[in-house]
């Protein structure tokens, strides 16, 4: 952790304000709202996406009056879809903790989703653009299609390759992209730095979520703080288990794992073995490598300086991270 | 209905534009997302909370090109709500039509709803105004907390009458609310005209809930799309059970229900009955004349004029519906 905020150059110093704006929407009047917040934004985490934002905004006018509530905003959204990823999935645990709609319900978890989608639509108004107001909005629609078509899809075995990167463009690098379009936007960047840096955000983000979907098959449970194969257990084919099943043909260890009625501890060992030692995990790895390498591509026309640094380090460097 | 549409006065020409930008919402590419869409939005409505918008503009300087966004997003944030509000409640009817959820899952009905909102966000941003997106994303804070406290309270029969009018409130009030005040501030209205049709869409909101929720005893379930005393079934404890409970004291027959792990059916059948024997509805729908009254009152610095008028007979017919 320490390692990869030290990837953040010189936006660092700044995400401590962002804290302070995420730590204001606990602030609530209402008691059993406040708890459910509390827990919620208890957990931390990276903050990669704020720090995108503030990076993007470094190439323009660089305001933070404007740039803390996007990041915030960012932040708040991505923890929202979490809050209700969880209680479609059912997930019992995120990061070593038990998840919102494990302690307070499915109900009140949507509901406290929605509170916190609604909070980010503000902290987005206060940027006072309204560009940046319909890039939010727009976001929001990608990120609930790539989820609908991920519960739409799941425990479906002919699922392609390209469905994949559909999906998770939609889910994951649609919020990276809208985190650095909204930075360039926001600080008055010329329309082809713009597109340069959503560009940047959207494939640093589909490496970012395809590193994700090796983990959850490489990282120890210590680690991903859930167990191995949680995706499979709740019917997502990712990167890795699309390839073996490319791989193995109809006769593959997924598809049994995915029509198993009986003994599904026991096949889902089965893949997991099998895509630890297939080599798959090596080629997923190399594909994220292909979309860092496009995120490096797209800084080409940007002017140089720390930002344009630091955003190359986290290219380079997003393949290597435990957890 | 078409008795409801008549009141809307000088702007019932102009809903087929709101229908049009809802009709536009189910445009979209993926196919299994349409047809959720074209399930959900096809049960259509009074359009209620679009009309207010509209007459709100009338005080002002009266632009459809803004008008309609505002009045298609509120409408479309309300059905949104609808589609979280019966995964929650586990509703298998809404209009007599099966529910999303019962439909298509929970887990598809959590995600159309959060594109829904998006969408609603989206058109929101298209009136151009900062304000406007502020009122919406502070109106969807306040369905969702008003919907959690809801949830929270759920099968508890120490509620009381004060609860009940801040739930409601949150719940149903805040979003006619934020169609008047949206429709006076798109169109230019002076400070103090804004503040009385927000007071005004406040009361006149409060005044429809209560209604609907007389109608949930009162109503036939052929009118309702629903069987009758379906709020009670989910918990939610609504003016006449709270009226009938404050009478009865300890030994109620709300309590017997909510506390039954058997006969619950004919435990509900009892609170029906003593809801419609006992006079609570009248009393009821005397709080609802009073909160209508209210609405009138806001009137008061307004302009005369058509939309005047057609909000005058809303306010004094929202009494007088059948479902």
């Amino acid at each position: 952790m320490t390692a990869a905020i030290s990837l953040y150059g010189p936006v660092v110093a700044d995400l401590p304000l962002v804290e302070a704006a995420l730590a204001r929407v606990r602030e609530v009047e209402y008691e059993p709202l406040r708890r459910m917040l509390e827990h919620i934004l208890a957990g931390g985490g990276k903050r990669v996406r704020p720090a995108l934002a503030l990076l993007a905004g470094r190439f323009g006018s660089y305001d933070l009056t404007k740039l803390v509530p996007l990041a915030a905003s960012i932040e708040l959204l991505h923890t929202a879809t979490l809050v209700h990823d969880d209680v479609i999935d059912r997930s019992p645990l995120r990061r070593g903790l038990p998840t919102a709609h494990s302690l307070f319900g499915n109900a009140a978890s949507v509901m406290v989703g929605d509170f916190m989608f609604a909070h980010a639509a503000d902290l987005i108004a206060s940027t006072d653009s309204v560009p940046v107001v319909r890039l939010f909005a727009r976001t929001i629609m990608a990120l609930a299609t790539g989820e609908l078509a991920q519960d739409v899809s799941a425990f479906d075995y002919r699922k392609t390759i390209q469905e994949y990167y559909s999906r998770i463009g939609g889910k994951t690098a649609s919020l990276f992209a809208a985190a650095t379009e909204g930075g360039a936007l926001i600080s008055g960047c010329p329309p082809t730095w713009i597109a340069a840096l959503r560009d940047y955000g959207f494939n640093y983000g589909m490496a970012f979520q395809i590193v994700d979907d090796i983990l959850d098959f490489a990282g120890s449970e210590a680690a991903l703080g859930k167990p191995a194969g949680s995706d499979l257990l709740s019917g997502t084919l990712t990167l890795p288990s699309l390839l073996l099943m490319e791989r193995a043909g109809a006769k593959n260890p997924v598809r049994r794992f995915f029509v198993a009625r009986r003994n599904r501890e026991q096949r889902l060992a089965e893949v997991l073995e099998a895509v630890r030692t297939s080599g798959v995990l090596d080629e997923a790895a190399a594909v994220a490598r292909d979309f860092a390498n496009r995120a490096l591509a797209a800084l080409e026309p940007l002017d140089g300086g720390a930002a344009r640094s630091a955003l190359a380090d986290l290219a380079e460097f997003v393949l290597v991270r435990g957890s």
